[in-house]
C-alpha cells in the first residue's frame, strides 16, 4: 500500500536493533483517517472471503483493528496481557515471546467471545518474529474458530514471521513489508 | 443516551464490590456500531467546541477514542501504562491510582505528541473515582493544552469522582450514569 510506505518514509524513524520507530502515526499518536484506509484495503483484499470478527492483541493493535470493524461490520475482540491470575476454564491462553523485551508474558480472550462460529481477520501493527500472531492463531484453534486471514500493517520480512506463518497456510496482508533497512537509516521495501 | 444504557441493562451484570462487567460490548469484546453512534453523541454534544486531538489511555479506552477520532476528524494520542524506565525529558507523566487493583503506576505520554496548541476530548470507558481521568488532565497541564471536555461511555455516579472534576471547571460528558447498583444486580440511571 503506496500511502502506508509514504508515511513510513516521511514520519518513520530506524532505531538501532532494527526498530522502526512510528508512534507519531501508528501505535502511540493514531492517524485513524490513515488507519481508515487501510481497513479499506484489507476490506478489498479479503472481498469475498467470510469475517464476522476481528481479533487484535493489546494496545497497539487496539485501534486499527477498532476502524478495521467497521469497515468489516463486525466486532472486535483484543486478547489481554495477562497481569493477573489465570482463571482456569473462564479464558483462552497463549504464551507470547517477545523479542524486543527479552520477556515472556501470556495473553488471554475470554471463552464467552470465541467459538467455532467464528470466521477471523486477525489485526496487528507489527509482524516481525512473529511471535504475536502465533499467540493469537494459538487462541483461536483453542476456541476452534476459522482464521480467514491475517492483516498487519507494517511487516519486518527479514525477520522471518511471517514466511514462517504462511507455511502454515495462513493468508498474511501486510499493508507494507520491509525487507532491509539501509545503515543510514534509510528502507527498502518489497513489492 | 438511552442506547448504551439499553446496552447495560441488557449485556452487563453487576459483581460484587460494585464492579460493573461489560466486556461483552465494551472493553473486551468491542461493539464498533454501538462506539460509533457514541460517537456521533460525544460529536452531537461538543458541537461548535474546538477539538483537534483525542487522548486516552490504554487499554481499553483506545477503541473508542479511535472511533471518536474519525467522526471528530482529529488523531487520537493514548497514553501508555509505563511498565519500563520513564526517559526523563521526553514524556509528561503522570501518577495513577487503581481502586480496583490496589495499585498505582505511571502513565506516560511523548512530549512529540502534545502542545500549547492541542484542544482536547478526553475519552475513555469508565469514571468511577477519577483517577485515571485526573492523570490524563495533569498530563495535558504539564503540555500546556487545553481540555475542551471529557467525553465517558459510563460514570459511576456513587464513586464521586465525576463531582470532582466537574467542580474544577472541567465539562464532563458521561454517555450513561450510574446511581446506584441494586442489592438483587439491578442498575439505577441518573437523567
Amino acid at each position: 500500500m503506496m500511502l502506508l510506505e509514504e508515511w513510513i518514509r516521511k514520519y518513520g524513524t530506524v532505531k538501532d536493533g532494527d526498530v522502526l520507530k512510528v508512534d507519531s502515526f501508528l501505535n502511540h499518536q493514531m492517524d485513524v483517517s490513515l488507519f481508515d484506509k487501510m481497513a479499506k484495503e484489507w476490506k478489498r483484499l479479503f472481498a469475498g472471503s467470510e469475517i464476522n470478527k476481528i481479533l487484535t492483541i493489546e494496545a497497539s493493535g487496539i485501534g486499527i483493528a477498532c476502524i478495521a470493524a467497521l469497515e468489516f461490520g463486525c466486532p472486535a475482540v483484543f486478547a489481554k496481557k495477562n497481569k493477573t491470575r489465570n482463571i482456569a476454564g473462564e479464558v483462552y491462553s497463549a504464551k507470547v515471546k517477545s523479542f524486543t523485551h527479552g520477556t515472556t508474558y501470556d495473553v488471554i480472550v475470554s471463552r464467552d467471545f470465541l467459538g467455532p462460529d467464528d470466521k477471523l481477520l486477525i489485526i496487528d501493527d507489527f509482524l516481525a518474529n512473529g511471535a504475536a500472531l502465533e499467540g493469537l492463531l494459538d487462541i483461536a484453534a483453542q476456541a476452534g474458530a476459522e482464521v480467514t486471514g491475517a492483516g498487519i500493517a507494517i511487516e519486518k520480512v527479514f525477520q522471518h514471521g511471517g514466511d514462517r506463518i504462511r507455511s502454515r497456510g495462513v493468508r498474511v496482508e501486510s499493508l507494507a513489508r520491509i525487507k532491509a533497512f539501509g545503515p543510514d537509516g534509510s528502507i527498502e521495501f518489497m513489492h
